[in-house]
């Protein structure tokens, strides 16, 4: 392949372009954890797609798969028509997943991206209970769609919409305000019949926030929310789009807290492997769709059926879960080493399973560590409403010695960063 | 492969699902304008994926480039980061769609489906003229997230949002009705100032209507239109998303217009293989985005990108053109033979290029007619609030024999149910 | 009285201060259709506090049953207990305007201004039917306050919301677009399932525009509108806080076109004195309110009760009536007269009643006639989006002599401005 | 006067109508503290037009200027014209009220009623900062237009709205929720670009909650409150309507917490009389506004302003607020002393000044009160979400003498109803 001209992108692309400003290289091939740009340069991937890449790239059996699917003329797009590979999907998902975990949930194919999985959730929540509002959560993104826009707590983004977002309340997310008021605090509100908030269609959260500073909720928090649910007969949305798949150390992000969600949303790593599709769950019971009531061309995305079935096969071996919970470790106890070695970061370490980093209070600091680990070779990002936390995302099927590199890397990065005077 | 219980579809998915409703087969493969199902049943094609599948089922290019592609492990999920096979599509896309129409476009990615680059062009619009209503028209079309479904209305959709749609006027289309008012009023609403209709962002329309009933825009009024709009200030989007790649005989259905619109939408057909991928145009003053403004995981569906650039290459041949609006011409002179040969459909013509149909004023006769093709072995769709038309999407790469093969299953499927006394 | 400093209201009132500016007078005494400034200079009222003193000013009956009431120490302000005085208006507004019109409405007392009954209407039609859109027409105005607001026209007024207006829907007012299809329209938009208009809870209007620039309404359009909206459902609300008691010939505004409202709104000259009075009318079965569901501080304003009770007694005597439309013919002879002997005006006579004016297409010229009449002793007001309308408010009491001395200086006013350049 | 007939009101008033429910009598006159029905029936008023009538009924000094106003002919009605009036008002309530308390407001005529201050004063708000979104608390009432029920906490009043209620977002009021953190969750919303709360226009609260169950905020809050606002560029609007002109010892309700409010609203006892009559105060640079940009028929009230006049000649006597906060203390210590000696009314007494009440925790016990006071012979009110608490609103002229049958009735009235046995 030649080698391509970067101002292309420049001249023909629109300046709402943004992980290119950060990674400017020309991507070309990835394996696995690694990732090469026409340069032949290699980089660790420890972002892996913004968590739509949770088994790496190109999955040898989930690729071989595929082109054979392709090869024999597959059905690629089939609108919500029946396929015989969305019916091994379907059941797959059911015996792999649903079944083991005891989740009585019905599937809906709701267009393939994060968003739309979001829209449908809240669709259904006001037209089961009749109500419009919806309890969403600070610092929770759900996506840039109007719908999900609105339950979404980032004010730039919010500010994007060029109009006023209703019909949601934002309430405080566990560790929001210092105390441990926020539940009662949402009590206070749901009892008053002088507070201003209406009793809602739904809470909508995620267990831990992706992009609002990898925050992990407490289990304790998150079984008081559902119970507070419960009591006003609210329905919980669980956004498992980031979290979900594996992420946390799970299948479902929200599996260690015991709780089960009325509906949940998922998508990102729900192809295994990159390939855009979303699906909501919900209880049988909740499903007083009519027929196309919410629609859209690309919910029958085939080549994600055979990638998202093959990627199943992962969930069938119990060793599974319990190797990402065992690199989990390994990524903490690196990430508090770190912390406690370099005061300097004035650091806390913060999320979750695959689903970490380090938020800290130097302003800026985190960019700059992010920014001289791509130098490095290491493709990292960071998170948080003001860019205060750098955070690790590295496949959960890396293996240890993809995770100690990368580790390294992190090492050497911050080091240099903090050898040069901080200036902002 | 072995035959696919067909209790898992209702046992497991969402009662939302409807196409299947209509289509009650499993599909497994196709080719070109024909689909196969799991008993091997050989179906013609008129549907189109509601118009995602313009070059037909599996092109054999696109599919032997995409194998390629996937074989080398090239780069499947890369948001928005650059990658040779993005750069591919943009240098492609400029040189053989937007350079010889003398179209100075940025392009956007704004993730794979057409709600979603409506939302992005309404968000735009809003930005840049910095006001909040965008005028849609009546039976417009423009996805089912909260801001696509604001401009569209059909008044079930709207239903569905579970909240209130604000921030959109709806005004008459073309020919809505009866007298030729509808310009004249639009102006008179913008003129007043004591109209309560504000100055507004934008108007959104599709040149033809697809859901709305298929009607076809005259170029007349799509003109006056474009200079209302630049009498006041007012950003035009041409939500082509249907209607585009060569649907209506042109890339763009609104170049025979004579029009250039502010911001085009673009997805469906777009890949040309049926991926999930969407497109945003504007013209370069118009891009003030800020990095990130807008995103989404699958805005870097490079699989697309692959398939979309390889489409690419049927646009290089002026003659290309020329045989879909031959075969138009053929279509056309089919129904208008159809509707004068049966009375009894009380119908009338509709559409245009390979968008058009019969609309009829007999309650439920375009159902029961595609009803009846289907167990002919055509598949095919209604339209309009009332689906009161049938409607003939067939690839526009059909050949002639594939047409009449189509053709004939119609013409039977009117004569046999017109037979059968009309009860509904 | 000693001379008041003028610079008093420009050092301590607010720049909202409006009419003040037109009329630069400090008033201190006024009579019938007399006002007299503190400079002793008399003037002759044909503006009639826009609507509010259609009986003119200080009516001696009215005042000396309120200045015997409160030497009484009658109750002045009672909230919404029952009190004497508002049995005794209750009983004689029943007795002398509803029962011989044969009118069944329940009396609502809603607080004591326009904007508020309006805003009780909208409320009621709302909780009535379930539904949140009402349909308004271009040029209406209802109100300052948001609810009444959204139902208004004038996009100047509607900008000083600071936020947007939401739950209505405007529609063309008769005679707005020049062809008579604004019916037809209307009734498109109810049908079509793709109007993206909901079937809404009201509709609301003025039978004579005030505000909006003194457009009558035909009958035939009024009965047709009332036709539509019991077609459909729609609740009809009458506003006719400015066309009612009496302004356009009759007590209330849609009696001569053979209508009858579900919903009336009257305030203005409803106490007859001036004083703060509003009531909304509405048919029993539609009485389904809460008790203090809607409520205001001063919905018990007792003096009004008294001098509004006193003020019926007009319409005891049926020739009251007779002398208003006498009148009226008297007005609308001298506009139709000065209009053909003036075609410098470019302008059209409008209105009905004691409710006309001249339409001059002639920019700025109406302010110019005010204010010239205005030097002249006489206080005129104009109307319209541009304020192109001068127009006729006299007391319905005023007797020809009184008319005949307002037709003069109008006619020297319009002459002397005319022999002026007109520059703009 | 002959006996009315009760049921003209059940006939013929509909059914909105509430204080008529629990004070089922026909009142015909009213002196001071004093108020009489038909029978010649007479009771002490603790009710005072919910704050309309802090000077009690017909002040002798008010009337005989009200008599001698209308007796020659005084202008009644007068828009926003300049009359002497209106200039006496304004001269006076500057040199009475304004200028000893160093307070520089320019004074707006809004409109008679306090929900027209209030919407005034949001109008204003948002014109100046150019924001939309308003922040208000817990239990807040502002009034019953859709403007003021936006800010109003009471879910049962908002859903009389029968439209979703925007552009406000709710912050818990002092001691809303149990510990003291309700400032540091105000400002972490505000802080936070992740909030989902937009920097608002403005924040508006009453000091003393009068419908929302007579909370007083206390002046530490109130103060942090200010300083909130200031730090964030943020309005603070006082709503005065119901606390101020005395009602809680001074003339403003602010004025011991030490803070100077960017708007304030007055409404209820302004008149004095009982009229209606509301103005909107602001700083000299807030006052942005187009002439007529609000406007209202009703906002040049000139019986109003002479009454207004007459009562702040109170005012000028310093001993006049001494002696309110002398009878409040007694009215303190009987509450203290009732409540300590009937634990069985698990009360606690709340509320400042002449604004005080016992909120009860015994379901209904208040109501049982009120009720059998006003069979006593005492008017007096419940408050709160669940009319949990029975209010103490005498005059603020009441003599020693009148506030101790006033006590006693209320004791008995206790007495009588704990003998009974509780049922709810």
């Amino acid at each position: 392949m030649s080698q391509t001209d970067k101002s292309i992108f420049e001249e023909f692309e629109s300046e709402v372009r943004s992980y290119c400003r950060n990674f400017p290289s020309i991507f070309t091939k990835a394996k696995g954890y690694k990732m090469w740009d026409e340069a032949g340069q290699e980089y660790i991937d420890f972002f892996s797609g913004a968590g739509a890449l949770n088994y790496g790239h190109n999955d040898p059996v989930m690729k071989s798969k595929l082109v054979e699917y392709i090869s024999n003329d597959g059905i690629t797009h089939s609108l919500d028509m029946a396929t015989s590979a969305k019916a091994e999907f379907i059941s797959k998902f059911n015996d792999v997943i649903l079944k083991p975990r005891k989740l009585d949930y019905k599937i809906m194919f709701p267009g393939p991206t994060g968003t739309n999985t979001v829209e449908s959730a809240l669709k259904l929540a006001r037209k089961v209970t009749g109500r419009t509002d919806v309890i969403s959560f600070t610092n929770g993104f759900h996506g840039m769609t109007i719908g999900s826009l609105s339950v979404t707590g980032n004010a730039a983004k919010r500010k994007g919409a060029g109009i006023p977002l209703h019909h949601s309340v934002t309430m405080p997310y566990d560790n929001f305000v210092d105390n441990n008021s926020s539940l009662d605090y949402l009590e206070s509100f749901l009892e008053g019949g002088g507070s201003g908030v209406d009793i809602p269609a739904a809470m909508i959260l995620e267990t831990v926030q992706g992009e609002g500073g990898i925050n992990a909720a407490s289990f304790d928090w998150l079984k008081k929310i559902e119970q507070i649910c419960k009591r006003w007969g609210i329905l919980l949305i669980i956004d498992d789009v980031q979290a979900g798949v594996g992420r946390t150390g799970t299948f479902f992000s929200f599996e260690p807290a015991g709780i089960t969600p009325d509906i949940v949303c998922m998508s990102k790593s729900l192809s295994g492997f990159g390939l855009p599709f979303a699906i909501t769950l919900f209880h049988p019971e909740l499903d007083i769709w009519s027929p196309g009531e919410h629609n859209g061309t690309f919910r029958g995305n085939n080549h994600a059926f055979v990638t998202a079935t093959a990627a199943l096969s992962y969930w069938e071996d119990k060793e599974f879960e319990k190797s990402i919970q065992n690199k989990s470790k390994m990524i903490h106890d690196f990430l508090v080493k770190l912390n406690q070695d370099t005061p300097e970061l004035n650091g806390e370490v913060c999320g979750r399973g695959f689903m970490t980093g380090i938020v800290s209070e130097v302003d800026g600091l985190a960019s700059k560590i992010t920014a001289e680990a791509f130098e490095r070779g290491l493709i990292m990002e960071t998170s948080g409403p003001n860019d205060e936390v750098f955070k690790l995302f590295p496949p959960i099927t890396i293996d240890e010695d993809g995770l100690k590199k990368g580790f390294n890397i992190i090492e050497e990065s911050v080091k240099s960063i903090l050898k040069e005077p901080v200036t902002n």
